[in-house]
């Protein structure tokens, strides 16, 4: 076992856990009793009565997110169960906290059923601000964001889905800026068609992309495939559309930009070779890439970003959902629509100033503290637009 | 309106609410990064999925209690909803947090049927090391609070029910000791036959009270009564054993114990003076008592306590489930049962040494610092006994 892990583990048994829940006002007097708790709270509630939109204005659910998971698709850990899944949601709530200063509390469901976690989550919406979904498995996490996004008035994000999907679009607008290519023309190959895979297709597709081809175990995903994945029925028809037929090498011929989210060491140099000029290759695989850093520049990548932070160019959700969820939360949208996302995407590549970016430079760091704030003002500034 | 109605709307809009969530660990380097979130947080999840107890050990679920309202009995303002009731939970919350060191975090649900409730409920207990469930309405609160003790195996508690019923009986058992009297003999009305007043009888009951008469706006509670209320049939058979009719000054006649969680200034003090020697009166109406302070001491009561904290022997709930919470979780009970709630009592009532009891000084103040532990320790002395 590595030594972060020994400190992952020696840190949660002593400290029982990374989160707390702290008081904003005193309690250490009558009169702050009085004032915190009864009578003083009746005139609270009165004036929420009086007026339901109120409750954003004096309680904590203008700043309050859950986190909730069914345990079905953790990590790379898949389907540990509620208990198992708890650790990794308070890990994902003190970044909300350190990032956005989002008041985010975990909640691990003992169901896996599509329509008791809808139903549950509906029925806890009224004391929150917002939904985050994560690490529930495909494709009822599909399911389970649409409905609640058409059904409830606060907002609603599946971070495994669209933050990857944002962060690799945001490194795209900024590789592409490297190159004389531009989105709508790139011919990209996304090798891995699980959930990440979809998204980052569907979020492509939506930003304005036109010739991906989304590659499987299987081959190039086609939708003349005859007993086509029901999961894929939808995405076939949007992808491919020159009905492309072979495997992750034949993909890559011609391709601009190579996007991993699958296994690694899955992708040989040579391949790369067969891109077209200045080839963008994001090997995502965590913890060992597709293809290694400096092996996918010998193939002659122009660009190549991973997920892991001891390499240039690390996509990390991290730059996205804090942003996103403080530009939802403060503009009170009821909703985190394609438009806000594509402007998160934007947002994060902007922190880079043009004549900074270079081939190891088109996405910033994690700790960089001005992230939040941009992402947050450029989702503010495209709800409802 | 009163200041504190005016300081607890201007304290509420600018913290916007009273919870905020905290880490315990750092988040500010990629060190702290990997060890709060991944690859680290892989290994505590692996640890739980190997021992699904390690939950305890590892995470905040030990800690942690989610305080759970439908919305439909807030404090005197009744049925108000979800978005107005969750000032009142906030407010409950930080008084857990700063009278007993729990993590509480409030889920406000927008639905009031019963098996909705239940089922929410029970879906989100595996992140969770206890459930409060508040100002729920009754007969309601009775089948939530039944079917999530038998199917849940961490601690739920009613407060509103068991809270001001485990105090009142703290309060007789040290009243009791000023005089000649003991629980199991003395005579006792009980006026109001609401839930907190079921509760109490039913408290009493369980810690050896005998001879009850419950009291509502129709008179006392008999077996006998045609079309008694549903709610009152069990009750009825533990109550008035000598099938006594009349109203409450009738029942008053010859009782030694009055409590009353009725309306305000309903007592004669007349009625007093036709009590047993030495009578105790607990007239817990808010804000304004069954007959005031001095009143009652006019008509010869000997020990007079109130809900309010302007006048001796304050009543209040707070100086019970702080403490029986950080016992159950303390103690990983399972279940906070009948043994524990009345070791509560015993512990409240022995933290005023005998030598300083007196009829002013029958319970101990809300901010005395000794009550959690002495309360925690006796809760968990009593678990599994």
């Amino acid at each position: 076992m590595t030594d972060v892990k020994k400190e992952a583990l020696k840190i949660s048994r002593e400290k029982g856990g990374k989160l707390e829940i702290h008081s904003k006002v005193p309690v250490k007097t009558r009169e702050d009793l009085a004032i915190a708790y009864t009578p003083g709270v009746a005139a609270v509630s009165s004036a929420i009565v009086e007026n339901k939109e109120d409750v954003y204005t004096y309680t904590s659910k203008r700043n309050t997110v859950a986190i909730v998971t069914d345990g079905s698709a953790v990590l790379g850990l898949g389907n540990i169960g509620p208990e198992a899944a708890l650790p990794v949601m308070e890990g994902k709530a003190i970044l909300f906290k350190e990032f956005a200063d989002i008041d985010v509390f975990p909640i691990c469901l003992a169901t896996q059923d599509t329509e008791e976690i809808i139903a549950h989550i509906q029925a806890m919406a009224p004391s929150l601000g917002g939904i985050n979904l994560e690490d529930i498995a495909a494709p009822r996490c599909f399911e389970i964001e649409r409905r609640l996004k058409e059904s409830l008035d606060i907002p609603v994000f599946h971070d495994d889905q669209h933050g990857t999907a944002i962060v690799v679009l945001a490194a795209l607008y900024n590789a592409l800026k490297l190159t004389e290519k531009n989105l709508t023309n790139s011919k990209i190959v996304i090798n891995g068609a699980g959930a990440a895979g979809i998204a980052i297709t569907k979020k492509l597709l939506t930003a304005g992309a036109t010739n991906i081809l989304l590659v499987d175990k299987t081959g190039i995903i086609s939708a003349d495939t005859p007993d086509l994945d029901e999961r894929y029925q939808e995405i076939a028809q949007q992808t491919n559309l020159d009905h492309a037929r072979g495997d992750l090498q034949e993909a890559l011929k011609g391709a601009d930009i190579f996007i991993g989210v699958s296994a690694g060491n899955i992708l040989a140099k040579e391949w790369i070779q067969a891109m077209n000029d200045q080839p963008i290759v994001f090997a995502m695989a965590n913890p060992v890439p597709e293809i290694m850093p400096d092996e996918a520049k010998a193939g002659g990548a122009f660009i190549v970003g991973t997920g892991r932070s001891d390499f240039p160019n690390q996509i990390n959700n991290v730059l996205a959902f804090p942003g996103i969820f403080r530009g939802a939360l403060d503009s009170r949208a009821k909703d985190i629509t394609d438009e806000m996302q594509i402007a998160a995407a934007k947002g994060i590549a902007a922190v880079i100033p043009e004549d900074e970016l270079s081939v190891d430079n088109i996405i910033p760091d994690v700790f960089d503290p001005s992230v939040v704030d941009i992402v947050a003002k450029s989702v503010s500034d495209a709800v409802s637009k």
